[in-house]
């Protein structure tokens, strides 16, 4: 038999209750990643949410969502690199029409993904100490980008 | 201080009442990508489900979902040539009993991954405007895939 | 037209009432694969949750939340060696002072993710045979890592 492995805490318990849906709109600057932790977190606040969920959903396929490291500007740096070698513009793409930049777009948004939940407690996102929430644009230049958020849970 | 970079629309609050499931099955014709958007919209319309998130879950470890460009197919041929790139058949994988192809599948689906979700307003799947809901079969054979789609949210 | 590619089952309908939540913390024993589906299936077990869906959130940005293989224990070597091909220690990374290990880190761990949902029904986790749920440390040494573990859905 396989030891346990992990520990668990107390589980808190209550009433599901309320969806709030709401539209964040967000202008990228072109290529990068776009930190958008403070807007979901007053989106939160502002549905009227105690405990549940949060789900961020990205209704594009040339970006995406990603949790990552808040603290140095240069991981983002470095993420940016990473998605470059992994989706180069010169590789051996049919997908052309919309200029070199596109096909890799799709490429990083499938690898990176479009749709993510940060589980929510007392009205506040469960993130970790160095987590941020991001938008991750894709394409060369700035875009227009329109995600969908959601709150599950209890009211206060 | 970080300026604020997105807009926030109104919120929309319902009660959550309701969690629909079912399962899809669908049979894939080996390497490539099996759009289901209609059968996953039609999943929310027979669930009776009007404002909340579906969520799809693919009970496999060498197939994947991800949501895609739905316009030109050959977006759908380069992403299986990135994957190719990525997870080659040729690697020093060591896993290989189950052919050159099945350690690459994992792989891939790993990137990729097997759970998602989409936001759900009045009975509709909130999906961009380029979007479709894909099931990725990275074997080289065809296999028939479950699907465990979900509606949590509010009834007609 | 394009022909329908899947076949749905019946639906199921039940009451969305309880939202469970509880911390999960699992120490690694550096880089590789530890599987958390026996702690997760007693979190559901505990919750007195019946049907609904499990959420699972990693609070870090240098591991990662994974749904793989359960059989062969070298498609987790095979996962981890793909991983290190994908983001290799001496990449072109400016982030470099928390070691050669931690750039690379954070590259997998946006590759893979740190949000999954899974289907559950009558309180029983709905993976597929092959299916289990892992923690994926990609720093190089221990770490303990904290998982948020929720339950939507119906009571017993």
């Amino acid at each position: 038999m396989r030891t346990v492995v992990g520990r668990l805490s107390a589980i808190e318990r209550v009433t599901a209750e309320l969806i709030a849906t709401a539209d964040l709109m967000v202008e990228t600057r072109g290529e990068g990643f776009t930190e958008i932790t403070r807007e979901v977190a007053g989106f939160v606040e502002q549905s009227g949410g105690r405990d549940g969920a949060l789900f961020a959903y990205l209704r594009h396929t040339s970006a995406s969502l990603t949790i990552q490291e808040n603290a140095d500007p240069d991981v983002q740096t470095d993420l940016t690199t990473a998605l470059r070698m992994l989706a180069p513009h010169d590789g051996p793409w049919i997908h052309t029409t919309e200029g070199p930049d596109d096909m890799p777009a799709h490429i990083k948004a499938m690898l990176t993904g479009v749709s993510l939940h940060i589980p929510v407690r007392a009205g506040v996102l469960g993130l970790g100490t160095w987590q941020g929430i991001y938008l991750v644009e894709h394409r060369a230049t700035p875009h227009r980008r329109e995600i969908i958020l959601q709150f599950v849970g209890s009211r206060w």
